[in-house]
């Protein structure tokens, strides 16, 4: 893209490993690698949502080792170089880091958005739209922009963006002035009803010089270990250097290391559907209508049952009389799982994990 | 046997086509050739059950065409002869009255017990010794003799046996007075609280002769049509025989057309256990007990989740927050089915007939 002017990069964010997407969702196979939407894992649907935007050439994507080769065939269009694996993972400030730093590489001029690869996103003309204000506000203001989304019902699963007024003459940029932790449900709903909290979507587009000022300050020991790969980047010392970086590599999170010790910071109203596909009920709400009030992927003869999510593939589901439940069926697997408790999924996988099961994780 | 006294002739009616254990049972495989408890099919159950009290030559089981190889290669002890398909299904008076005409073929003066395949009989010795029984005080008393169970419960889905005093010298012993139909609940419970009702178990012991006259008086149409089928039974005419037979004979019920007309029987207090299997509800009640007081066969973790009936096979079944629920899972198809409204699942091979899955039924 020489001579072009190109918004920025995105550096997208993918070696997560949740497991509340089991039993669908396994070590080699986490989340962003299902298809849960669309068709089309969520990783690619990340990747496809914004290479409009910044072109492939603008995307780099920081996953693991053992999920490198997957994310390259499911993302054919990038060169090898841009996709990045840690040797170990050590939570998302080292990977910011690295991924800011090797962005810099790319373009030292260019703003820089940090993206999570597994979240749900609808109006996809409008996210671009919105996330190319915010990297050209950020790049102008020498700042960090965040993606907020309004909030629609008093959710205690997600951090919230307290935000103070807008500008007037760009009503959905907004002063953000605190990062809020996942709040208990009276102060949920006191967020909701007071309108100065938004959803924090974990999309930060920052302005490179100012995230390298903000890691200086807040994350000085990661910069020390990370540095020195990203200056091998692009030569044949580039892994050994990573696995030297990683070794000994402080395990942050890039939220409470770095984003809440801003002092300040910059909000643009979300304008585009967005879920971060937290468990399998979030799931439920955005897949499809099947008969009689259920959601999901089934062939399914139902009987006085409603509010059910599956995912069941290639075969009959009977339901007589059951109410918000959740079932997932794989070869080896079966979760029947009453959907209020869908966040204990958590407590399945580790008591596989505590019986050897690896088979099932 | 000759020489030999045998205490009378046990006639297996199973020729049965009941949907209550779908998935599990199909038109192929139904109920009574599926392995529920004990490891083994109920009709080789049932088969086993009666074996050592008149051999194998004093077995005569009559089932239906398509399902005559299975129950061969099911009870390879019986001689071919043995085995009657009934061409086409006339409900259960024609195939009382062939059974029993064939049983007279056998041995003219033996008496008969006629015993359902399908259901599930613990303290077998004990079963035995009343089955004995109850054939010696038919054929001395030249009358029916019907085994009932005491009721443990208020059950609605069962007929009962009304009976008045008992024989002081043979407590066990109780003059029936009435069959009485599935009550409803109000009754069900009069008759737990009265003692003189008692579940009707479905075995019937005839003295052959009283039946051949009750026959004649209540089914006479029946009788007329199998009467030739069973003259010809040992010939090669046989199979042309009963397929004449069946093609005009009335379907009538057993139980409608002449129990419930007789004017006295006599009823043997079972003080073996009894279950019809009825459901998968009373399946579950019979079923190994799993973690966290649940039934069933399956592979489990529980978090939760009580009161569950699991059949499912090759995988593991995990449940979070659920309770009172049957899940049955195969190859094809998965019921999940509030346990209480088990009875619904013939609604469900309804809509499979009626959208023509046959590939399910």
């Amino acid at each position: 893209m020489a001579g072009d002017v190109r918004p920025g990069l995105c550096v997208i964010m993918a070696g997560g490993r949740g497991t509340r997407f089991w039993p669908l969702s396994r070590t080699s196979r986490p989340k962003q690698m299902l298809s849960l939407v669309a068709g089309r894992s969520l990783l690619r649907s990340t990747f496809l949502r914004v290479a409009p935007l910044v072109g492939a050439e603008g995307i780099l994507v920081v996953t693991s080792g053992d999920l490198a080769a997957e994310t390259a065939a499911q993302l054919p269009e990038l060169p090898p170089d841009r996709i990045v694996a840690e040797p170990i993972g050590r939570n998302t400030a080292a990977c910011a880091v690295l991924g800011v730093g090797l962005a810099r590489r790319l373009d030292p001029a260019a703003p820089v958005a940090l993206l999570p690869a597994d979240h749900a996103i609808s109006d996809e003309d409008v996210f671009r739209d919105q996330l190319a204000a915010a990297l050209a506000r950020a790049q102008a203001a020498g700042t960090v922009v965040t993606l907020g989304v309004p909030p629609t019902r008093p959710e205690t699963g997600y951090g919230y963006l307290e935000t103070g007024l807008a500008d007037q003459r760009q009503p959905d940029l907004l002063a953000g002035t605190a990062f809020v932790e996942k709040p208990d449900r009276k102060r949920a709903e006191a967020y909701l009803a007071g309108g100065r909290h938004l959803w924090n979507s974990g999309i930060f587009v920052w302005d490179a010089a100012a995230f390298a000022r903000a890691a200086a300050r807040h994350v000085p020991q990661i910069i020390a270990c990370i540095e020195p790969a990203v200056a091998a980047y692009g030569t044949p010392g580039f892994a050994a250097a990573l696995a030297a970086a990683y070794a000994d590599c402080p395990a942050l999170s890039i939220d409470h290391a770095v984003m809440e010790k801003l002092p300040g910071f910059e909000v643009i109203r979300a304008r585009f559907g967005w879920s971060d596909l937290g468990s399998w009920r979030a799931w439920g709400e955005l897949a499809p209508e099947l008969a009689g009030h259920n959601r999901g992927s089934a062939d399914i003869i139902c009987l006085d049952s409603r509010d059910n999510v599956l995912h069941v593939g290639g075969k009959l589901v009977a339901l007589i009389g059951v109410e918000g439940l959740v079932v997932v069926d794989t070869g080896d697997a079966l979760l029947i799982c009453r959907a209020q408790a869908d966040q204990r999924v958590r407590e399945v996988t580790d008591q596989l994990q505590q019986s050897g099961r690896q088979d099932l994780l």
